[in-house]
């Protein structure tokens, strides 16, 4: 099987020299064991903190050892009882071509009527961080004023479908006019262009007059300064990603934090591997789907060797919605 | 009587000449009010916030009017039913030497064997912010480590007492040796001189290697981040005070802002006015109390006359425990 490695640890922003394919044999199957050909393989901007050798609540990716992620794969062979050859499967053993897997490690696909991918994206842990993050971790409730940053992204745009599903008014931000018309076409009912030269701070005034009672922070930064600015009595803020500080070591700067205490705000740090019971978040969102209320994006890179690129696309702002590579 | 009223709005850092002392005439006591004659005044940070003609959690003070903060003065006139000349009560109309007030805005002193000037401090609101925030917001638990800034200071050293009698483990932060040797015999555990030269965020890692579980915010700034980089999985941050950014308009610049992501730490804002039902403040306060582990110090300005400069030495240090005016 074919691999990507790191073959050396990035400083600040990876580049195409810090990864390198290997090959390695696989062993023959163990009883209990099955062979998946993958087919979709998920990159995700917190794989960036993996790549520092740093204590962290996801161990740092080994120099010269298989990288891991998110991936769906075919079952090719099978020595698991419950588990035929065909089954897709979803898996953390990305960044590869080929994986040999306890069936403990694979999870069959949940029937619902959607693309195998969707389970690197909705369907799967950025969907989980969407749904978790909004409805549990920041308690978001129906005629709530909700910003999510990144609203083009896999979890922003999910954020904003089932916030609208749920009877918010949503403000999403995104960079440029298209990623913009789409997530106004996925319901938001104001859109901020934080590359259109304007304070985020200043645009969400206007787009907030009465401020925000949720924030879904996926940037950190300017963004989440702009929501403690507009943050209304009892605010909620989730916060699961920071791009804006995953490849530098710049501080960020906030000139509204002292607002959090008259306005009373919480601001909650999460990361969806904690939720486990993930039986109400398929029915919920299945039946977002079933109402046909769901839109989907994928921006997609072809072939093993294009992963690297399709990584390091995610911090230029490459995606609209899920930034996934077929093989 | 004599008050004191802004004569100009402070920019920055106050200066004597924004204050101005004025007479005014009393009437005389309608039915249901009290004439009050101050015994002690109080001046807190957050009332650097009402200097501001912003919309905030407290209304601004006006120009030209008597400002207004805790005080405990005795009753030396009454029109009011059940409350007799010679009770000791506390009130908001601080910064004068003499208020006539309806019954309902004079609460008589509770019966605790503490000196009346106790109540602007430990048994008023600046202990209700020590005790609702730690107890409360930050939900600390016996066994957990208590991060604590201004540990000096009228909160802080409430702060540290109380979590020492429920049997935490507390490290305070208070600026040069005479306020940390007083903070090591309130019972902290480990003492950072944030004027000592090192980063607060390296003396925090050596005095709490493991980490902690509550930060007890009263500073912001330096602090906060050095919380962040040391915040243990579950962590929560109790936010009552900035005095950091109060008179000044530079943004916080935070180094380890993302560690709040993996670590799930919850920081939350809060003011003390919010927690209504004091039953239990009192009850717990005076068992402390009774045990004889709660200690307490004054610094005291003497004369209305010196109300501004008592104020305006919060904000370089100038006190050991409450900052009080004696009329």
């Amino acid at each position: 099987m074919k691999a990507w490695t790191l073959a050396a640890r990035p400083k600040g922003m990876p580049r195409t020299e810090d990864f390198a394919l290997i090959e390695q044999d696989l062993p023959e199957l163990a009883e209990g064991q099955v062979r998946v050909a993958n087919r979709w393989l998920s990159v995700d901007p917190y794989m960036r903190g993996r790549m520092n050798d740093t204590k962290s609540y996801v161990p740092p990716f080994q120099l010269g050892e298989p990288m891991q992620g998110g991936a769906i794969g075919e079952v090719i062979e099978s020595r698991a009882e419950g588990i035929a050859v065909g089954t897709m499967v979803s898996h953390m053993a990305g960044w590869r071509d080929e994986a040999v897997l306890p069936a403990a490690h694979v999870q069959p696909l949940p029937d619902l009527a959607v693309d195998p991918q969707a389970f690197l994206g909705q369907f799967g842990m950025p969907g989980m961080t969407a749904y978790y993050g909004l409805l549990q971790v920041a308690d978001a409730k129906p005629g709530d004023t909700v910003f999510v940053s990144a609203a083009a992204g896999a979890v922003g745009s999910t954020v904003v479908q089932i916030a609208k599903a749920k009877g918010m008014t949503v403000i999403g931000s995104a960079g440029g006019p298209d990623k913009g018309e789409w997530v106004r076409k996925l319901g938001a009912d104001a859109v901020i262009d934080y590359k259109a030269g304007r304070s985020v701070a200043e645009a969400l005034g206007e787009a907030a007059p009465d401020g925000i009672d949720v924030y879904f922070d996926n940037v950190g930064g300017d963004h989440l300064d702009a929501a403690l600015a507009h943050a209304r009595p009892q605010a909620r803020f989730a916060i699961c990603g920071m791009i804006d500080v995953y490849n530098d070591a710049k501080p960020t700067s906030l000139k509204y934090l002292a607002r959090l205490i008259g306005n009373r705000v919480r601001i909650q740090g999460f990361i969806v591997s904690d939720f486990k019971d993930h039986a109400g978040f398929y029915r919920d969102m299945g039946a977002i789907l079933g109402e046909g209320r769901l839109q989907r994006e994928e921006t997609v890179f072809e072939g093993l060797d294009k992963t690297p690129a399709a990584f390091l696309a995610l911090f230029s702002g490459g995606n609209t919605g899920k930034m996934l590579v077929k093989l």
